[in-house]
């Protein structure tokens, strides 16, 4: 355990996996950190297990990798089941494992700390983030590679901890939420509170999900795919819209839990970061028909940073969700965006 | 009341008010009329009370006019209330009052009819309006002005009874829903259904309109009008934008009910009108903003359409609630594409 032997910080791992895939040469850390946090909405220092996965080249450069509130640490799979991100991140991909590591945590929500604050900030993942960096002997990422919630956190952790990156990679997120996108999301943090006051907790957990899902697709999209006409059943009429988004809520609540989405979904609206606070270089990738995080705003950002800031357009059907789809148009943008042959 | 004595039907008014305002010199009747109708999603005949408003000029050419599913027949205001489209339809508006009348129901739902239909469809609606200019004694109306769900009712009217109607008129509405406005309103209703189910009744009537709102409404204004830091209290924060919607639920929850917000955001959706089958000449109003009726299917409806029509199209931050907000640019265009001068 190379890496381990660096830290020189009180915090201990508390499991570690590591494996040399023989296969590929490649290594890999699956564990958590017991670190000192003082989280935003908190009252002084908490103590708190980060659960992480660092994978890729032995002693290559680290980029850390973070999706949107329901993805998890497993970035490019792991045991042989494919992670949210594996066409893009993995050996001889865009971001490839045979000349870095990716480094990413689940991530955190107040119940994982101590003394649990009244809400989790994107500030204290990228705190997290950062003492993770330390903990592991990282010293300094070449990159932050992140979308959506990812990209919030990216921000947090370039304005708070800017000698430890290099270069922030932002793919459908921005320095806040927009209102009509934090309306959607209250109305879906309301949706699972009438679920817990009544008991129906999955079916709460499946609608805001269903709803959600209507904010990260694209119009034409499902103009497309939903064209047909209803079937009568069960005494009411069903779309195949409805059917369609019905099966996701179900497939959804086998995964997450309501209490994790009721914070991160907040998270995401507290989150509030001034871009000229931020030296550090960037690259933002925007997709016109995210709903979601609309253009205009990675627009404004790209004004706003201190840093260089390149803004990339991506044209895509999926909304939001093309950080997701769109691997192939992505895979180009992020070669070039970020840099891990070895000796770069 | 001259206009009851034209009638030949057998269906007789239950209640009427006929006044003559001395003031102005129009002519108003509120009341209610059996009709026989065949609901599309019924079995057979059933009888329905349809109640209705016509008001304006004695003797001078009938306008329909219909709002969206929560709009009632008062399109102009009942006894000194304004009505929803006040600014546009009176003495002197866009829809001159003193040189038309204006004939408007109030929507059916399945439980108004004696053989409770298993949906309403917007051809019921229209068949009801047919039905009153027959018992009225108008025999032909010189425009249907329909607006939102409106502006399907008008379509419908137009393919089963081109006979009685001399011009369309649309307004954010098209031959069919698309199927994103499809799948938020499917989440509204399958809210409902939880609240029903649990008995919290009210906080899912709030909870569905304020979702429909944030699909009514533009992006640009939320943008504009929310972005203010959150409220901490009652145990979680309060974004502005979520207080807005809080508010504006309740008072909905004042003049609505759970049962016709179901039956007619079904009816809604369930909406597929053949434009081929349509020769009345036609003025389609779209807005760039709106969310819920992309500007894309009034294209298509117009390009469909077997008569003439002509697509205006509206600059205006307010989305599909433009045709509410947005009265001094539809003036002009409602002036020019109806035409109710005396002799005209």
């Amino acid at each position: 355990m190379p890496h381990l032997a660096n830290s020189s910080l009180e915090d201990r791992p508390t499991a570690v996996v590591v494996s040399l895939h023989p296969r590929n040469g490649l290594t890999e850390q699956r564990s958590s950190r017991r670190l000192s946090l003082q989280p935003k909405y908190g009252h002084g220092t908490s103590h708190v297990d980060v659960r992480y996965q660092w994978t890729g080249a032995p002693d290559a450069p680290t980029i850390i990798v973070q999706g949107g509130i329901s993805a998890d640490r497993y970035v490019a799979g792991a045991e042989d089941q494919p992670g949210w991100w594996s066409e893009l991140v993995g050996p001889g991909h865009a971001v490839d494992l045979a000349h870095c590591r990716v480094l990413s945590i689940d991530w955190l929500t107040p119940s994982d700390f101590e003394n649990h604050p009244r809400a989790i900030s994107s500030e204290d993942q990228a705190d997290a983030l950062a003492g993770l960096v330390d903990a592991l002997g990282i010293g300094c990422v070449a990159a932050f590679v992140g979308s959506s919630y990812g990209a919030m956190a990216a921000l947090a952790f370039a304005a708070r901890h800017p000698d430890k990156l290099d270069k922030l990679v932002l793919l459908a997120g921005a320095h806040r939420a927009h209102p009509m996108a934090t309306a959607q999301r209250a109305i879906q943090r309301q949706i699972l509170r009438l679920g817990q006051a009544s008991g129906q907790i999955n079916e709460a957990l499946s609608l805001a999900r269903q709803l959600a899902m209507t904010t990260y697709r694209g119009s034409e999209e499902f103009a497309r795919r939903f064209d047909g006409t209803p079937d009568y059943r069960e005494g009411r009429f069903h779309f195949p819209v409805e059917d369609y988004l019905e099966h996701a809520g179900r497939s959804f609540v086998q995964r997450f839990d309501l209490e994790r989405f009721l914070a991160l979904s907040e998270s995401i609206d507290l989150h509030d970061v001034a871009p000229e606070s931020i030296n550090v270089p960037a690259t933002l990738i925007g997709f016109p028909s995210d709903r979601l995080v609309p253009l205009a705003d990675l627009c404004e950002l790209q004004r706003r940073l201190r840093g260089s800031a390149t803004l990339e357009v991506v044209d895509s059907p999926y909304g939001h969700d093309a950080f997701l789809k769109e691997t192939s148009k992505l895979a180009p943008l992020l070669r070039q965006a970020i840099s891990c042959r070895r000796g770069a």
